[in-house]
This record gives C-alpha cells, sequence and structure tokens, in this order.
C-alpha cells in the first residue's frame, strides 16, 4: 500500500509498504479516504521528537471497515468509521471512567497510545491506503451509512473537533461565561467554536496571524491581535479589568514572544493574567517533558517559570492534557448529523496522498492559508 | 482592649488599644473566647508581608455576640459563633456561587478578605478580647447552645480544618481513592484527617518532623520520612509505581529542600511525579506574588521552576487557592456535634492571650511539641 | 399607587392602593416599568389556591430603585433591576448554597418565598407602580444603564428563562443531546431555546395548541403536534426507538389528556415512556399539594398515578422544583446583554397596567396569540 | 457441574446440569468458590417474575479463571475475580459512559444485562460449580493473589456493596450529611455502611426486624423502629422537623404497611416527608413493571400513588435504578485490601452449595437471622 513515511528531519515521502493487516481477533481493518495532516505531527516531522526514520504518520483517520476480526462484534464491514487518535483497550482503570486518552494498557509503561506518534506506541499512521484499528469495537466511531456527504466535517471527529471541545471542557465553559483562547490555530479555532455551541457569552482568541484571526471573526468570535504583544491588555479591557471566566492554551511548547523566540511560559501566564480569580483554564497545547535542542535549561527539561503565585493567589484551576476522544465523539457527531456543527470550515487543502511532502512542507512553513489539511488516499 | 499586635518583624506584644465596636448596621460585635495562631500569621510576624506595624493579628476566632447592628437578623446577643477567616458580602458575583474566599465587594481591587492579613483589606483580627465582624448574617456560624464544651474543636472551623477539607476537595479525592500529601503541619494533618473522612483508602503524608510524622501515625495514616529526600521513591513504591490518585499542597513557597534551602517549586513538583496520570492536585500551602527577599530571581516575583510537561503529559489537573471556608464549615460543624470528628487532637497548647509574645516566639522556631496554639482572651 | 389586585375568583381589578415602601433597613424600593403575567397567575386567578382577595399579584418584575434602604450597600439610587421571583435572605443553609428558591428565611415554616404568590409570605406583587424588595443587595440583579432597549428580554430573567433554562439543568441537558419537551408555553418555549443555547442536537416540544407549534418552529426546534395522542410515538420515532436522551414537564398538574380531562400524571409517565433508560428529567411545571376542586380523589391530595416500575427499571432520574433565579440570571444576563440571547420572541403583547384585567382574561381563555403579556405601569 | 436450579415457584434445588464452558473468544470460564443469595433472587424463588423452570440461579458470583478465550487479553487462568452481577459489552453509548446495568448490546431490546436473573437475557447463573463470563476482560474485576484470605468481603463487591453505596451516590450523599435510609435487609445495611464511609454526620435506618435493626446499631447508625408506624415523625424528631439531607429507598415494590399489606409506594411517600426541600433520593429497592398477581390496579402495571406534589414543592430530586456495578467495585475493593472496609458483617451463614434449598426456603421465609448467605460451591 500507499503511506506517508517520515524519513527524517523535514522529510516525509509517500512509499509503498506492506499492506497493513489484522493482527488480532478484536482488530478491524480500514480502508482511509481521509486522514488530516495535525499540528503535533509537525513535532516529529521536524525532528524533535524520537519518532524513527520509516515509521508512517497520521492520526486523524476515516475510512470503511474492510475486514473485521474473529471477536469483533459491533462494527461491520462496510461501515463508515472515523478512529479517535487515542488508542484504548476500554477495560483499564482509565478506560473505564472515560479516561481514554491515559490507557494503561496498549502503550505498557505509558498512559496513553496513538497512531503513528512519537512515544505512543508502536502502531502505524492512517496517512495511507490501509489501517489497521486495534479494540476495533471499543475505538470505532461507527457513522451513519450516508457519512460520505459530510465526510470533511466526520474527519475532524478523530481528534481536532475533539480536542477544541476537550480545552473547553477542561476550562470549566458554561452557558454565559466569557472565554479567553491564545492561539488561533486549528484547535484554538475549534476551542472558539466549541465554546459557541456551549452557549458562552462572549469568546476572545489572541494571536498574531492575520489569516487566522479573520477566520475567528468568521465565526463570531472577537479577534485580537497580540502582534505588539498588547494581547494581554486588550482583552483585560474587554472584560471590566477582571479577566475572562474561562481561558484556553492552544498554542503548546513552540509558543513564541513577539520578537519570534520560543517562550513556552509566554501564554500560561498571560492565561493566569486573562483569567479571572477562581477561573478554569484548560491546557490542550502540546508540552514535551525533553526537548534536548531547547534554548533555555529550564525548557530542556519540560520546565517552564510559571507564575505560580499568581495563579494561587487568583484560587485558578487548570486541567490539562490530551483530549478523550471518545468522551466528546458521539455527541459531536450527533451535532454534524443534525446540522448544528459543521467544523469542516476549518479545512483550507483536500489534496491526494500523493502530495503528501508538499503538504507538509508547506504546513510547516505556516504558509498563508494552509490552515488545515486532509489527505486523501485513493484518490 | 487588649490585643496581640504586630510591632515589627519577629515581634508580636499584647496591647491596650481601643475597643473594636459595631462600625455598620451589619455587623455584630463578638467577645473572643478563642483564637489560634495560623502558619500563615507567621509570615507577617516574620516581616515578609505587607503587613503594617500596629496592626492586630489573628483570623481563626470564636466567642460569644455580645451586641448585634441593626440590620442584621440572624444572629442574635448571646450566640456562640465561629468566623471564617473569609470576609465575604454574601452578594457579589463570587459569593453567590459560594466562593466566599474570593468576594469581590469586601477588599476592593483584590478577590478576598480576611481579619487581620496583610493584603487581605483593612480589617483588625481576632486575637483580642473583641472582633467586630461584617456581613454578620452571612459571615457567623452559629454554633448549638452548647458550643462550649467542644470549643477547641469548633475554632478550627474559622480556617484550619476547612483548609485541611478544602485541599481534598480541590484534589477531587473520593471513596476508595489513594492519597499523597506533602507537609505535615496543621493543614497538612488536617488534609490527612479529612482524607479518612470521605473514605479515603491509603492517605499517605510526605514530612521531615518526626514529632509531626508521629501525629500522622496516630490518624492511622501512612508518614513518610522525606529526611534523605526519598519522599518521591518511597509514594511511588506505595502506589505500584503509577503514583497516588490525589494529591496535596500544603507547605506553601516557603518550602525548603532537604538541605534547608528554600525550593518553593519542591512539592509541586514532586506532587507531578507522586499523583497518578489523570489524577487531581489541590493546593492550599500560600503562595506570594511578591517576596523581595526571596534569593533566585523566579521566586522573587512569585514563580517556579514548574515541571509544565510532566503535568500536562499526565493529564494532571490543579486547584488552588484559600479555601472557601463557608462552603464547609456547616458540614463539618455536624460532624463535631454528632461526634464523628474531633479535630483538637492537633492542638498543643492553649495559652491565655498574654502569653502570645512567647507563643510566637515558639510556633516560629517551629519548636518541637508546638503543632498549634490556641490564644484565650479573658483567661 | 396603581396596582393589580386579587378580587376572587376569575377577578384581577386595578386599583389604587397605599405605595409600597421601604420596610427594612435592607430594602429597597422599585419604581415598576415592566411586569409579566405568568401562568401561574392563572392559579391564582382561577381561585385554585389559597390566595387572598386584596393581594397584590406579579412576580415577574423589573424596573428603577427610587430609595434605598439604610443597610443597603450595592443597589444604588437609579440602578435598572430585575429581581428574581424568589425572595431570598442570602444567608440561610439552602441560600449560601445558591438553593434560593428554597430560602429557609423569608417565609417561616416553608422554603420559599414569591412577590404576590400564594403560600409564598405575605410579599406584594409588582404588577403595580411600586415594589418593595427586601434583602436588596442578595435580590436585585443589577442591569447594564442601557437596560431600558432591551427592557423586554430583560424583564423574561426575573422567571421565565431561568425557569426554562432550570427545566434543561434539571434534566441535565449536554452539549450534542436531544431533549423532548412537554409543553409548548412560554415555559417550555424557554426550555427548548435554553436547550439550544447549551447544544443539543435535537429538540423536540409536545403540544396540541397550532399556535405555540409555530413559535416552536420558529426558534428551529421539532413541533410534534400531539392532538391525537400520538405523542409519544412520534418522539420514539424520532429516537431509533430509545427516547430522548433527556426530558422536561413544562405543563404541570392541569395537564389535559387529548379528551380535555385533567390528567395530571400524564406529561410525566410520558416522559418515562420517551426518555432513553439511563436519562434525566426536569420537572418545572407547578403542582399543588392540595387541590380539593379536583376529580381524583389522588389529585385531591396531590398524588399522581406514577409509572414508578417504569422509571426504576429505565434508571432515570428525576429533579424538580422552582428555579433557583439567582444561578443563572447572571449568565443569561450576559447572553442578552452581548446579543447572543433575545428570549422577548416570546412575547405577544405590550399592555399598560391599566388593561390588566382584559390581559388577565385573555390570557386564562387562552386566546389565540396571547403567549405572553407585560404589564407596563405608567404608560 | 452441580446447579442451583429453579423448578417452579418456591423450588430451587441442586441439580448435575451440563458443564459452563467457553462460547465466544471474549469470554472465561470461572470455577465459582462464592455465590451469594440475594433479596431480588426471592422474586424468581416465588414465581413473581418471568423466569423459566430449568434456569441457573446466582448472580452475586467469585472464583478462580480456569479457561481463557482467545481474544481475552487481561484476565489471566488462576486469576481471582468477582464479577458485576451486570453482564456489559464495554462498548455501547451507555457501557462507554459507565452506564454497565444499561448495557444496550448484551441483552438485546432491553438495556440491563445480568446473570440468573429474569428479564436480563439469556445468561446462566453461578449458583453452581462452573460460569461462563462474556466480555471477560471488561467484565472481570481481577482481586490481589491473597483475596481468599477475604473472600467473604470481596464476594459483596458482585452486588450488595456497590448497590448500598449506589444508593448513597443516587442520593447524593456528602460529608456531613444526615441520611434516612428504609429498609434495614442488606442493601439498606450496606447503604448505611457506605454512608458512614463517605462521612455522613447521622445516618438513619428505618425498619421493623428487631434483628436487622440490632445490625444498624452495630454499625454505629441510628435504628428506628416502624413497627407502629411512626417511623416518619421520628426521622422528622432527629432532624429539626426539616427532615434528612438525604434519603435512600431500599425496600422495593413488596413493602408492606405496617398491618402487613402491600404497600409499594409506602417508602417512595415516606421519603418525601422525610427528606429536606432541595434533598435527594436514591431508590435501588427493585420494582417491577409488571405484576400480574399484585392486589390494586395500579401496582399490576407498576404504578404507585405518588406525593408528586409533595415532591415537587420541595424541589427533590430522586435518581433509580440497578447499581452499575464496575463505577464502585475498583474504589470499594481498594477499601476492602486496605482494611477501611469489613462489609462481611452482614453475612449470616455459609453453606455447601448443596444446602441452597434450605437456604431458599429460611432466607424467603425471612426466618430470623437469615440475613445473608453464601453458598459455597466444591466445599
Amino acid at each position: 500500500m500507499r503511506a506517508v513515511v517520515y524519513e527524517g528531519p523535514y522529510k516525509a515521502a509517500v512509499q509503498t509498504v506492506p499492506d497493513a493487516k489484522i493482527e488480532k481477533d478484536t482488530d478491524v481493518l480500514v480502508r482511509i479516504s481521509s486522514s488530516n495532516i495535525c499540528g503535533s505531527d509537525l513535532h516529529m516531522y521536524e525532528g524533535r521528537t524520537s519518532f524513527k526514520a520509516g515509521q508512517i504518520l497520521g492520526h486523524e483517520n476515516l475510512g470503511t471497515v474492510i475486514e473485521v476480526g474473529k471477536a469483533v462484534d459491533r462494527v461491520k464491514r462496510g461501515d463508515w468509521v472515523c478512529m479517535p487518535f487515542n488508542i484504548a483497550c476500554g477495560h483499564c482503570k482509565n478506560c473505564e471512567r472515560g479516561l481514554t486518552g491515559f490507557c494503561l494498557v496498549t502503550n505498557p509503561g505509558f498512559a496513553g497510545a496513538a497512531y503513528g506518534f512519537a512515544g505512543m506506541g508502536p502502531y502505524s499512521g492512517g496517512q495511507a491506503e490501509l489501517l489497521r484499528v486495534p479494540y476495533a469495537d471499543f475505538n470505532c466511531l461507527v457513522l451513519p451509512p450516508d457519512a460520505k456527504e459530510k465526510e470533511n466535517d466526520y474527519v475532524l471527529l478523530s481528534d481536532i473537533f475533539p480536542t477544541g471541545y476537550h480545552a473547553t471542557e477542561l476550562a470549566g465553559v458554561q452557558t454565559g461565561d466569557s472565554v479567553v483562547i491564545f492561539g488561533a490555530g486549528p484547535v484554538g479555532l475549534m476551542a472558539a467554536y466549541s465554546a459557541g455551541i456551549k452557549g458562552a457569552s462572549k469568546v476572545m482568541v489572541v494571536d498574531r496571524h492575520k489569516d487566522r484571526l479573520a477566520v475567528v471573526k468568521k465565526i463570531g468570535a472577537i479577534a485580537i491581535d497580540d502582534s505588539d504583544g498588547s494581547g494581554v491588555e486588550q482583552v483585560l479591557a474587554l472584560t471590566d479589568g477582571q479577566g475572562a471566566d474561562c481561558g484556553c492554551e492552544c498554542v503548546g511548547y513552540q509558543c513564541c514572544d513577539y520578537q519570534g523566540n520560543e517562550a513556552p511560559n509566554l501564554t500560561l501566564n498571560s492565561l493566569v493574567k486573562t483569567v479571572r480569580a477562581t477561573g478554569g483554564i484548560g491546557a490542550v497545547g502540546v508540552f514535551v517533558p525533553e526537548d534536548p535542542h531547547a534554548k533555555g535549561p529550564l525548557a530542556r527539561h519540560g520546565q517552564i517559570a510559571f507564575d505560580f503565585a499568581g495563579f494561587w493567589i487568583k484560587g485558578q484551576h487548570m486541567a490539562t492534557g490530551q483530549a478523550n476522544v471518545k468522551a466528546y465523539n458521539r455527541k459531536l457527531c450527533q451535532l454534524i448529523t443534525q446540522g448544528k456543527a459543521k467544523p469542516s470550515f476549518i479545512i483550507s487543502h483536500e489534496l491526494p496522498l500523493e502530495r503528501a511532502a508538499e503538504a507538509y512542507e508547506c504546513f510547516d512553513a505556516r504558509k498563508e492559508g494552509w490552515t488545515k489539511i486532509i489527505l486523501k488516499p485513493g484518490h
């Protein structure tokens, strides 16, 4: 089969590799029709992780089931399915409480597994013609039979829509709240969109890219341009000096200050300042525990200079981590099916799998307009 | 009246000062019969805050009402009352949701007020014969008529019992959970005691003081001696290498490493290591935003070198801040009244008010056995 | 002042009565500019309650503060204020937890007080030129200075918008849920509107009045006509035979079967059938414990023949009762202020206070198109 | 193998039947060493259900795994395991949210399956030497290797301890609450025990059997003798006339009034009276939708004359249904392992499987002292 293989820093090539196949009776095999490139794929692409050359990328996958393991009950051949990026067993202490992003079984020694992801187990990614899905009855979201028509919406249920929604859950967004979101990339936009769905009264998104801020406005949120570093003041001015009820971190450790230097504490300390006393913060942007090439001694070991006293004195709370996609994908799927949500507004490019190398290059360069790309194997 | 007045660093003297009195129709005046010294009084005593010479200390107060303002409905002359250390208006956005530790009215420009406390408004403390209580209908917990018999239990409802309980709430402790607590001072002990009340299966308390660890054992918790810095390993060994379900920070910014140097990030980073993936952390130890005399540049501005990546990758969550005492004091009062809780086990000394100077000296020196002191005005 | 006075069954007349005035230092006096007629006013109007002749009606009130008691701190003369229909003290066991609909102080011997309402204490209503507001700092929602412009939206914060929202909270409506609502009167419509605000994927409203069902459609919900008693089947057909995730009772004890006989168990048993196993039911329609003129022996004593076994075997849950308006009015106010909600779509008539008698007559007769009436004193 | 077979009303006999065996790759086969008789077994034993002659009874099961299906990953041969009475698939809409008592897959057309239970699917019970366990990775609670020592505690994790705990969860019992429980049978006792574990301040249990009330006192709860029908008054007297904070229904539809007539609404209406306004009620006693031999017309169809108006006016809430055992068994298991809970105090008899007929007879007759029986196959 054809697949996007990581060949080393800044090299992602489409190669012919052995077909994915059923390995355990609880697996299914899926013919992929959509597989997105995610911002976190770039961490691997740039060579800043332990991801090994030869591995297949892709954790945002949708397709049709073509083969079913003997012990699979629920998922049927021919089903349209969308897979959460997390691979979960369904029966460990975390999975049984819905914390499927932190499965204790599928990636022994670590809490959490994923397709084609550094440190997340030996699973191949789905930027390929075929994908093996473990514990398929648990991991497949079966879509309506006419899923094809809204395929570009449904594929976002694999990661980015639930991840944006997760940010708002972690932050505790409720009806009527004001919300500040740092980062207008795909995740930040999905967080803003989710806050709107939940009935937030005021959604403010801070970023510096004009093209992204334009999308913020398009979905009815307030775009705050931080090009000159005044984002914090602008948010305070919009919230009577008190700060927003809730805040979301949707940037991650590669955040830069407005002179362009990496400043991984910037968004978090800005959130401490722009969220009101007793308010909640949800942090879904990725932070990595070891980053050998980072400049500062703190960053090298995953530490940040955090305004803990400010956080504490304001009695704020923060929740973090990868989304437990299964906790949200059924309900968000319903919104898409019933026509109440259409997250595909975020997609800028649909490309055949064979153009993956170009796609990675443009996306990594944050080339204007390349917001979100879906690769289409078989096209 | 006689009162404990702060005279400057390391000087707390009993002076004769003008009587406290009713100032607004919503006040009551209380004759204090018990007022504890709190660990956070020591921050002021040591001169590490903005607390001004001439101010009266004391925020853990119990007594009888001797005069009632005209607009007070519920509290009556003669009532035994215990006051939360927080002074709250009862009608602002935070108070009406029970977040009385972050009242927006009683200390304009800041969220939260308290008796006799740096930065918490112009209110005199209760280490004195008389105390003025604002918004008395809202702030007084009226005790049973026979409160005198359990006065040393009830007075702990003003701060330390609810604060320890708050730590377990912020951490999300539930029936059956394992809990690790850093700090076996009064607050840490109350957190351990509260975790037991809530049905925790395993409560581990990390400290280095033998006398405190002895109390830990007395209440059925596991005492972990960190004298050699092996506390983290000991906790992991007791929790199958996974860490505890929940953790509590009960030390604060003056935490020292085992060589005796202040290391304000030590307990928090240890909690990241000793709490399991997806687990919760409650932080009630005090952290101050400005600490001009601190050694490191981070600490001077209330920052710490925080293992944020470890926190994030484990998908942990943390909640912080002073306790909203009113959220808990009724229920904890019921436990005392019904004989299900007896927190006074923590009290080491009952002293007449006149011996306050000695009490502060011994407590600040962490003199062995001086765990918790109640001053008794009028004795 | 002029006020709507209950004179006996089916008689509500505008009379000149003594002016309302400040009675306690914690009161304010409000000049009413909007006061709605509520469906529950009709229980009194029809003489089916203990409401006494001579009392002033009206519990949905908005106006400007013209006088302030000595102990009032927060509310100022000239403020635009909207009053929750519940009168609450702010400091009892229920109020301090936000359960202001069940205040233990303002109506001794009963949990809950209201303006101009049978059994809810000695308080006059606000269908009048002036209204005395007790515990004003706690009970007044202060509106933005330009409140006049959206007065017809803001006045709905006194009862009906929060009550509809409360139904969805009691039922546990969350993003993506399907919801069935029995009753398309003002409360049912507000429940449907609230479910939409919270991100429900499918909102179904069951009623028999064509004019009301037309409004259901207007707000994007599914109108289900139960004229022939097939409502339950229609809902099941729309929910794969499983039932909706959540359901709301917005009719109350005067529910009639489709032959027109009172059948107070009809909506509740229909909810048991149309809500899925493990689903939640919120019941905000009014039920009265004593109804001497009811036909059946059960109804006379407030009992219903309830399908308890069906409810139990499905593991459903139900929450009930009057809305704690203060729990919601700030957040819903934000939605109005920010232009995200415009509940005044429900208002069919704005009439001067002097036309109150006619208004009551038409509303009680459920005259077509008389959905919701605001009386405007001073016009 | 030997097994307890239902032969018709009041006949449960030990017969030799074909061995249970692995039927699907996701099954395991367990050699049962403990299987309790449950109060709900009596509904079948008495012939008041659709349970067919020839079926094997027993849904409270513990044993060792002797054979493992090919697709089973986690559970190993030799493991000590305790099975929740609910049989759940682990991947349906309900299971993935932890609502395993309402699995949509294992008993098609109904939400919920169980071993050896009327209407709960085609599964044989475990009062036998061998038991087939479907979806074993999901359904087996693996116990510590030394489980044998506390076998009589651990076996209660299959149903009755989690069910009692569930009652307190459904009722919303929190630290410091007062709780009233109707029924001092095994479930009521476990509810009282659970309320104590959670830190309730006052636990009151209402019953009429002296032997059961004696056990109530033994666990530190307040025994309320309702022999003369004064239970409600006694509870009100103990709660200042306000009622308890929470209440639990642990009797079910066969509740009798104090003259001995079945009165299925008695406990529920008593709970409405004895739980305070805004309080919560948890109902775990079994109610059946069809009871053809019941006396009243309501009871025949699972209806009760419910004081709905009283329930509504007090703003109470109620949650119901079978326990989702998996939601609690890990945490309660921890309490047993750590020595914090010892629920086996409830067991009155351990009998070899061969004495099952006698055991059923005595238990059904509520013979004094026959509180809870464990059958021991292989003894």
